[in-house]
């Protein structure tokens, strides 16, 4: 993994994750401790995106599961739910296809990285508004010092690697 | 799979895969069929920003390869190389971060959609000029009336379904 000062703004450090991910063996292995961590049978996994999309692909794969994206505002043709969430300076929105949600589906929500957990959070409001259950999040990487995981109590939060 | 008009813009017809790939089944299916076509061995997956990612990412781990993405200018932290290509109106740019595509790789281009070709055909360039040898393109669906065979020519083009 590489770490990229001032991206994409400056002040930010980026943990750029595509080395892992185009190395056959540890992209391999990285989808298998994912999909490991699971709690319990799944039925859809949730993508953030867009570099969730690459993770949650193939731990659906793995899991017999289907997948479903979570995209930002505009991206996916209607009927959409949506959510809207605070950041530093001004808000975001993510959509998803409700009708691709069957009622009572058991949801494993997964991207690369949880930082501040805004993102995860109003992902969970709106998959549960979908209908859904959602057993799990599970990250490649935590940035702990920014305490994601404080918006997700009582969530079943999984990561590889804490940094 | 939806067929949803005037999205993203007026007048066209979007072919909306998602609820392919939410069927655990069909899903499955996809990712295997699309694995199948693959032309000898593969080394990378490049998968086309967005939606290309969720086909690019498991028909990887179905090859036992790594998977590249293909972005849009801006979103992947440099070294970046990058191509830029005509649309109808204006241009875009798709770029690769190239040490993450060793040299003589074979690589395999995936993306849900085979429409105009502008994109597939830049994508090919890219990864070409970054030293690997792209032994083929696959995609869920053609757009056959778009012709975009035609800019890739002398190339292994498969496809699952053309409309």
């Amino acid at each position: 993994m590489r770490t990229v000062p001032d991206f994409p703004e400056p002040g930010v450090l980026f943990r750029d994750i595509m080395p892992l991910l185009a190395d056959p063996v540890v992209f391999a292995e990285v989808v298998a401790a994912l999909a490991a961590d699971a709690p319990g049978p799944i039925d859809l996994v949730a993508g953030m995106e867009a570099r969730g999309f690459l993770l949650a692909a193939p731990v659906a794969m793995a899991l017999g599961a289907g997948v479903v994206p979570v995209r930002k505002a505009g991206k996916l043709p209607g009927p959409v739910a949506s959510a809207t969430y605070a950041l530093e300076y001004g808000t975001a929105t993510v959509e998803v296809q409700p009708f691709t949600v069957p009622d009572g589906s058991r949801v494993l929500v997964i991207d690369d990285v949880l930082a501040t957990g805004g993102t995860a959070a109003a992902t969970v409001d709106l998959l549960e508004r979908c209908g859904a259950e959602v057993v799990g999040l599970s990250f490649l990487v935590e940035l702990g010092a920014l305490r994601g995981r404080d918006l997700l109590p009582g969530r079943a939060v999984d990561v590889l690697l804490t940094l």
